[in-house]
């Protein structure tokens, strides 16, 4: 896999697990309605991870953008598909949320790379 | 249909048709890239309409939850698979998000009782 | 206790009880994180509320502020403090707090007048 | 004056004037330096309050677009001037944006018809 | 031009060139809208620019701040009127705002020694 | 002390001092206006830091956090108070918070090496 998406992976693991460790049980149980949220439901994996992924373009995270990129890339979002997920977060959200949309770009170009590798 | 979510529907619609025919390049050219984005592409508009409704729900505009609840609904998304547009929103925006998923929950009841009158 | 105040609080807790009765676990799931989140800590609750309602103002929600000032009363702030936590959410979120800040303050007047009636 | 915008200037003034009469140093200075802001500088009034305008839009508060639109009326800006900010609001903040335009142009109308009768 | 602002200058471009080369009619419409709004109008380019100056910083983005400081410029902001348009900023937003005029701060700084060598 | 969080202290207060030598009124008051918030008043320093960290969570901004955290640190703020702050943050402000979390358990990781060496 690419490196500075790999990097961030990493970093974000190692992290959350250390914040688990704490003994903070609001902390521990928000952490696993967060995992729970993106499980199969009405809705699929998929969209879930779409959804994910335009919340947090435009609420402007590049961490929790990089984050859903790679689990809509894992869950069979196409690259043409993402794009469509990058315009409702542009048109939402204004050019403000171009730097993100730059920063998604990246990340998909990345893991497009990593694969062919 | 509903008579809170109809006036707000028509007021919106009236005051559009308003300010569209203000001399304004700009902002006519953003309303019709705003009518584009959720046009069929690589996603189709049920799945577009759940993203713009999430998205708005993040960013916490109720008006914007309104209208895309209403395009949801058209569109073919179920009470169940709604719900799960709203924990998504609900998860990734936090307790600051819960008014507006009572603000979605109304609507949605609105729109569920106007179909069966 | 107040009007205003008072129908809020009944509409909120009408709405959230039929929210929970939908079967979707992640919602019901973050709302039971959300009351657990208030419960004495390290903190007590009344320095819990104070941040939930510093929170609430920063991130410019009505409902919320209301609802925080309320139970930010009960856990026995006073006046003068509630004014310390406006300070701090109009500084570190500037004029666009203001108009919360006025909710705020009408909600505190309210049901300082309801207790003395 | 126009009826709606004039009820909002006449709540807006009695709050503030109750707010600053309590004793809290920071919130006092905080309107201070709120007021001074907006005075004549490198920029003049009909300037900063353009800007005002824009910073309202993108933070999306109706309260304070209202507020600036007559401050902006005052100094001076004309209506296409004012659809211009509308449209930089607009881009930079996305669709979001959109109802608040819709407040926008109707406060606008209002200031409008009322200098006309 | 001086390093950093240089740099993040050509990364923006490059970026934004690859982003438009992809076949999306929302995303590539959105950016022609955003170059069109900064276009003379009935406001004039400087006064636009720092419209969208102001409005990357109350919604904290240190790329928008640092690309319209640049555009700013060159339609003749002198630095006391780019501070007049910090202090708005600044109040409007709050003191999460700060850390962003320290990114304007130093991006003046920048292009000033640029311009001088 | 440790040392990312201890360059960032110098920058911030190199860049503060600089930002404050420039002549310009409502900028250099609302500075003012943000350390008069934070001295003892109704409330105590170590409360009102609580109440200034919560708010930068959920306005996710890392500079805030991390120089909340130290003043925190210094008022007393024990971990698992701060982790109790953390919680209400978390929790108000929805996953999109967590790279703040990540971000404020490092600085306080880095605070408690730098304390025992």
């Amino acid at each position: 896999m690419g490196n500075r998406v790999d990097e961030f992976n990493e970093f974000r693991s190692r992290m959350n697990k250390r914040i688990l460790e704490v003994d903070n049980r609001p902390i521990k149980r928000f952490f696993s309605v967060d995992t729970l949220t993106y499980e199969p439901g009405a809705l699929d994996v998929k969209t879930k991870e779409m959804l994910g992924l335009v919340a947090s373009m435009v609420l402007r995270c590049d961490d929790c953008v990089s984050y859903h990129i790679i689990q809509c890339k894992e869950a069979g979002v196409t690259d043409t598909e993402m794009f469509d997920v990058f315009s409702v977060g542009l048109v939402v959200g204004g050019s403000i949320v171009i730097p993100h949309v730059r920063t998604a770009y990246s990340a998909l170009k990345e893991l497009r790379e990593a694969a062919q590798s």
